[in-house]
């Protein structure tokens, strides 16, 4: 057996991992994300991982002293692997994973990443963006991840720390973010964004068809009603994703004007149900980036790896760190 | 002789030329910038460089063949060189100055790139940010230019135009901007930002020490009036300052955030009179990003090498592109 390369991907609520061969998944294992907040950070995640991994490896005929393993987080990943700060995964946020899964497994080699940094590579090298020097990965979650690619690299920053493109403020007297600015584009454009319009909308009586069949409460409305609805047509439905499509333009003609991107790339929880408002997020970008008109066009593309595209990453983020 | 390095900023109203001998600048050129509608665009921007080459190339004893040009300009430049879009030197907006000179002077070896991107070589090799592998070069003039070292290299982008971010919305239901858009940074942190805020201000009676010294008309209320007042430490002008100040600091916690910077540098004509506002800027910036605490210390400091950054990060541009 020569090298198994194995990627995690570890999300909120759940953990994904692959195994790789080539550019190929070869193996998948799931499991969920546990939380236990009476032990140190990360470690529950560290024994999710390592059961993952092993039952990879060991399927794969091969020892831990055989694997590579690159693990994606959501939230600031330094460069010598510590989550050093993850509003949405806060059972592991201030983790060494790396350090954790070193005492448990010294014979195997550990690096993690952002999981949009992961997602970017994943994407770059076998999705959406193949033959693109100039790509943004844009998931859509509970907040906004990114990654970035510029001139054909990943871009990582001084600490490690690039690509945190959720907490842009685009609306300086917005409402209250949890980092603790007002206005962030993740309140606007990610699942928590959506589904704080859905609730102003559904208040204002913008929303009647979906409050009623959550029987007059407009308290109840969720994101997931709107976008269902959307997906059956419902106008109203698709007037707020059209909302939603212009909140999301306002971020990436911001991105689009900094790295004179080409290709954006959207992915995430929220990606799939936001596919059909992409070409009006194309056309409202073109209208909002400085030289719009004189600038090449501009795509705005769904992911094509899904949610695996993390995972496969971090497996790419191993073989060209710890290979 | 060997090579002559000649560098030339072209602005709104100057034209700044400089021949570099190693990192020390030997000899310089000053014009005013000619404006003329009747011409094509930038034709008379061409003739007026030559004039300024000629006259540095003559006194280094040398002959145009053993020049080489760089020419920062204030726009969207395209890797080709053309000048492509230009809000704040209209009659050079389309300009292909390469190809201008070329037909002049055949013999003459000439690069174009934006203004801020040379500002930000010349403070990354001999300036402010010597030693920084991730540096963003802020230009405060009319508008804002932005010039990016990421990892130690100049950030271009697809077609060249990185690094517009004068153009980031921060504040989607703002004040309209002759870009087409809204509320981009621009319109609070440049000199016709401190304009806006200071005639706002003045209207709304927290100037009344300025406005007095205007015989009382609100409307006659300069940037100027503010920031000379605020160098005296007139309380109100000092609390717009702090205010733009603000407004400063929003625009880079974004850019932070992006791009985890740990250095910004200050430039352009409002540059030095926001010299004594970058220490709040530091801390205001240190409030509003992410994870703010947790990452290392941003510096937020003065441009070292003031109106001549442009100019002589041209001349860089030549030495690299065209030596």
């Amino acid at each position: 057996v020569s090298c198994v390369d194995v990627g995690i991907d570890v999300g909120g609520t759940k953990i994904l991992a692959v195994r790789l061969e080539g550019l190929e998944v070869a193996d998948t294992e799931r499991a969920t994300t546990p939380h236990d907040p009476a032990r140190p950070a990360g470690e529950p995640t560290a024994d999710s991982a390592l059961v993952a991994i092993d039952a990879l490896v060991a399927r794969a005929g091969a020892i831990r002293a055989d694997a590579v393993v690159g693990i994606g987080l959501p939230g600031m990943v330094a460069r010598g692997g510590e989550l050093v700060f993850s509003p949405n995964l806060p059972s592991a946020s201030g983790a060494d994973l790396t350090s954790s899964l070193r005492v448990r497994a010294p014979e195997l080699r550990v690096v993690c990443e952002n999981d949009a940094d992961c997602a970017v590579l994943a994407e770059h090298h076998l999705g959406a963006a193949r033959g693109e020097d100039d790509v943004i990965m844009v998931t859509l979650g509970t907040g906004i991840g990114g990654g970035i690619i510029s001139e054909g690299r990943l871009l990582r920053g001084r600490s490690g720390f690039a690509g945190e493109i959720g907490h842009m403020v685009i609306d300086a007297n917005g409402p209250r973010c949890p980092c603790g600015s007002r206005g962030c584009w993740e309140r606007y454009a990610s699942g928590a964004g959506l589904a704080r319009l859905a609730l102003e909308a559904a208040h204002a009586g913008r929303l009647p068809t979906i409050v009623a069949r959550r029987h007059g409460d407009a308290y109840a409305v969720r994101g997931e009603d709107v976008t269902a609805a959307a997906e059956e047509g419902l106008e109203e439905a698709v007037a707020l994703m059209d909302e939603f499509g212009w909140w999301l333009a306002v971020g990436l003609a911001n991105l689009a004007a900094i790295f004179d991107t080409g290709v954006f790339v959207i992915g995430g929880g929220l990606g799939r149900p936001s596919t059909h408002v992409l070409p009006a997020v194309e056309r409202h970008l073109r209208e909002l980036v400085e030289g719009g008109e004189r600038r090449g066009s501009i795509r705005v593309v769904p992911s094509e790896l899904g949610e695996r595209a993390g995972a496969i990453g971090a497996a790419l983020v191993a073989r060209e760190r710890l290979r």
